[in-house]
């Protein structure tokens, strides 16, 4: 199906956004009102250059507080709306979108509604413009999709039809499936919009929270089903209002966009993508620096061993332990390496994930715009991550050899990798992770800093074998300063730390506080208190099972994790995150004095 | 009364917090025990720390979840109290605070949460301590302080009395008054907030939105009021969970804090600060750049002439056209000089403001914990504003001479001086304004930039013959960048442009669009329009006059508005700033190229 956007959806001046949808590969855009108004460009010169940039204009949305007025109001609207056929005319567009009358004036008369929508579709017949007729979750008498179609079908003009909005019918609760009761052809637009469920006023819900369909927690596909079950088949239009989106940069946000629409005919099944299976482990994780020289002897005190360097591509250094390996690298692997301004400093670089079907996995990543590196010089597919670091497509082991369970490994394995990811990047994060690899979609939490709450999202597979958790910075300046870390589940917590201690390493230091309170907390043997406090590890407990984790000292933006899941827990010890990063934080400041 | 405030409402390590709240002159503080939890000091060495900066502790709040319980819970939830009871002791606090249980297992049983309330008093008392509790708005069974207090009554226990929280109060819309009946010495705390008023979920309200009394919408001097009749004399304390605040400098929040509460008891009579009347008219606008020729040009061909340079303090030219004044420093005026990597470039350093009385005006500004200038070397008054620009308080010209009226000037004045504020520094800036300067908060307005939406809030005093808007840049990088601007009131804005034009000047550039739209939206007459549009000038209407305005091209950071109000037109012109910022948008990208 032919994909647009509205113009509303992106930062920018209108030409920068006409360019970003053309790159993003949109077939073509809804103009938003004061994007037209506020451009140097004439219309003409508007619509030459959508032309020139393969871009159809599918919609204009000039006219509010339109039907269901008084007389007078009614003459004034209808001189408006003739100004604005002229403006359409100009850009070579014939399809008006009429937003039901908010206005605390509107007449509550259905009659009169149909009447002077019916008369605007006669002004606009003469000029070959056509009517869509769009219920608000606001709107003052009309505020459903079933309201505003008996008003289109009691007006009965041939060029006046509906304009359906997921977010509209969904944060009202609508039902979607009476959509397939309408007339396929009287449905003339449908603009798509998700959104995280929340209880808040729905105009600022609508104005400032929407996102792109797989982002939020609204059925976006449901209502897309419905119309194409009603035999609509006109665009499906992202109409998103974002603050984020309004600050970053076009060129991102537009494939962010397309990408939830490819993904969402996937899933109605009108559109086939290759299909691939999702990543079923992780098969290292790849720090770059400088000088490695810390991270060789932290990796060393843990365990690790090497075979020194070797080549794939980069300068290589693979260090091992049980299943879990970590690549050293010198180079500066990663699309962001030429804007990090600490680009000696140890960072996470790239990801290896085991894959069934690497080639089959790249072509999927490509059909949803993400950027694949060419193969010419590189051993493995390899795609660029939202946050520039790297993400390898390695062929999964062979069938019975093990790729890590997710509970109580018997060796060492990678339980989870955690990565910073841009200010503004949470959700296009998060639906790049579901689209591209597969991977499901876990609960958001706030976790608070001493710099701010930030939010932390993990993704995984199905098996739990790949565990990634997304986090987002409070301030745009703290990707670059905001730490990444390896997790590392371990047989034994206690063992770990013990030999850690005796190749004269500490861990990261807990406050004896932490323990006073965990004492109050949970009821463990007085024992495991002495030994937790000693070793300064942390612990949770679920329904499922107990958690231990420890962390060690930075490097860089990088430190390491070693946790042991006891039992069937299935959490990340958030409880204790805000711990760990006070003590970062002190570390930090007592490391800076 | 003392003020306290609760550690949870400023950004950093507990260490840090307690440094920022001694030096902004806080008797004690509320310790939040996720902050002693993650502290590596011991609680003797938080307790000595508060000593040495002349910190009381005056509460902790470490119980969630206690009564109302089965017999099971509670037995493990008084372990629990327990364990906290010998922290408290180690921190030298005798003040613990419950807040009603939230769980879904709350059994809804007053008598039970009465008599397991009193089991912990009485545990409690053993170690002489005293427990307050207080009613969430989210409260399981428990979530009016009415409600609260009848199971405290019920339980009637010597050391078992209330918490009050003036958001909690006012988010369920509660009447304060019935508080006057409560018997003071039940009322053990009172914890202060305030919020803006929205509809939405009230725990997300009140973890993310609340702000300083003051900042918001809510009547928190009713609550306070009310618990002082009732006689209460324990200490004022904030509590505010804040998202922005919990990013930015905690230095800074807590002053912004104190502010408030000094503010507060100046409201509720308890507190005499100098009295001060509230400027009376903007003196002058300055300037600084490293090279003002342009500024000079821009002057010139508005129509204002100099005498040249003359030094008061710095070294400043002075520009004048009818009532309104533009000095230009090429000095660094202004706290930020230091910060602004383009200290070369043209921006707004300073204002004068008109003050009826200079001396008692600063005299309140310090009282309120402003940063006033020592007068050593100064001539004049002058408090560091939030943006880090100078006001300097200009003694008021004779009653009788004209201070330039709101409305219709028949001479050039100053209209209004819009400021970019600090990323986070809105709040801040409001109360500022505000408190210190007497100023009336009107107001706030999203405008769309083609960067983003961003705030903007206007502050006048009585007749408006001040008027300054504050503006919240979207992106903390920003604030280096966004324009300041100084708006002329003109009698014929017409005439003006066509002066400057005359003196080969351009005024911004405003779209063909605009001015299709404008005679959509607004029936004009036909010359009117055609005038408007070959001059550049917008125009804007609301129900008591119109609006004419137009805006010099960008010097630096600094530009010039004409504009003229016919009749009574109470706005700012707010829906022609999008157009006027895509224009500038457009501008910056060209001039770039």
């Amino acid at each position: 199906m032919r994909t647009c956007i509205a113009t509303v959806s992106l930062s920018g001046s209108l030409t920068e956004k006409l360019a970003a949808c053309a790159a993003a590969g949109f077939d073509g855009i809804e103009i938003f009102e004061p994007d037209l108004v506020a451009s140097p460009l004439s219309p003409e010169q508007i619509a030459e250059r959508a032309r020139e940039l393969g871009l159809s204009i599918d919609l204009y949305q000039p006219l509010r507080e339109f039907e269901a007025v008084d007389e007078d109001e009614f003459t004034r609207n209808l001189r408006r709306a003739r100004r604005k056929f002229e403006v359409m005319r100009r850009l070579g567009t014939d399809l008006l979108l009429v937003c039901s009358n908010v206005s605390p004036r509107t007449v509550d008369d259905d009659a009169l509604a149909a009447a002077q929508l019916g008369l605007l579709a006669d002004a606009a017949a003469e000029h070959g413009i056509r009517i869509a007729y769009e219920a608000l979750a606001w709107g003052t008498a009309v505020n459903t999709y079933a309201h505003s179609w008996r008003i289109v079908e009691a007006a009965d003009r041939p060029n006046l039809g509906l304009c359906l909005d997921s977010f509209h019918i969904l944060a009202r609760d609508g039902d979607p499936r009476g959509i397939e009761q309408i007339p396929g052809d009287k449905i003339f637009f449908l603009q798509l919009a998700d959104a995280p469920r929340t209880t808040m006023d729905i105009l600022q819900w609508s104005r400032h929270l929407r996102c792109f369909p797989g982002q939020g927690g609204f059925d976006v596909a449901g209502v897309t089903g419905a119309a194409l079950k009603a035999g609509y088949h006109g665009p499906l239009s992202l109409e998103v209002f974002n603050d984020e989106f309004r600050q970053a940069d076009s060129a991102r946000t537009a494939v962010d966009g397309r990408r939830s629409l490819i993904r969402l005919q996937e899933q109605l099944g009108i559109l086939d993508l290759p299909a691939a299976p999702a990543p079923s482990g992780i098969a290292y994780a790849q720090i770059s620096a400088a000088d490695p020289e810390r991270v060789r002897r932290q990796l060393t005190a843990l365990g690790f061993t090497t075979d020194g360097w070797s080549r794939q591509g980069d300068l290589v250094e693979t260090w091992q332990q049980g299943d879990a390996r970590i690549l050293i690298t010198t180079g500066s692997a990663g699309r962001d390496s030429h804007r990090d301004s600490h680009h000696d400093v140890a960072r996470l670089t790239a990801i290896g994930l085991h894959t069934p079907d690497p080639a089959a996995a790249a072509k999927r990543a490509e059909h949803l715009l993400a950027p694949v590196l060419p193969r010419d010089h590189r051993p493995q597919e390899a795609v660029i991550a939202p946050d520039g670091s790297l993400l390898y497509l390695v062929p999964a082991p062979p069938e019975g050899a093990s790729d890590g369970g997710p509970n109580a490994p018997t060796t060492v394995v990678i339980d989870h990798v955690a990565l910073t990811q841009q200010w503004h990047g949470f959700d296009e994060a998060a639906l790049f992770y579901s689209s591209v690899l597969g991977l499901t979609l876990r609960e958001s939490v706030e976790l608070a800093d001493p710099r701010g709450l930030f939010r932390s999202r993990t993704v995984t597979n199905a098996d739990e074998s790949v565990r990634l958790a997304l986090n987002l910075a409070p301030h745009p300046a703290h990707i670059d300063q905001h730490a990444q870390h390896v997790a590392f589940a371990v047989p034994s917590v206690i063992d770990a730390v013990r030999r850690l201690r005796a190749a004269g390493h500490d861990t990261l230091a807990i406050p004896a506080n932490y323990y006073d309170d965990l004492d109050a907390r949970f009821d463990l043997p007085a024992q495991t208190l002495v030994r937790l406090r000693e070793l300064g590890i942390l612990y949770d407990r679920d329904e499922h099972g107990e958690f231990l984790h420890c962390y060690t000292e930075s490097v860089g933006r990088v430190f390491f994790e070693l946790l042991q899941r006891v039992g069937g827990y299935r959490g990340y010890g958030a409880a204790n995150a805000p711990v760990r990063m006070a003590a970062q934080h002190n570390h930090t400041i007592t490391a800076g004095r």
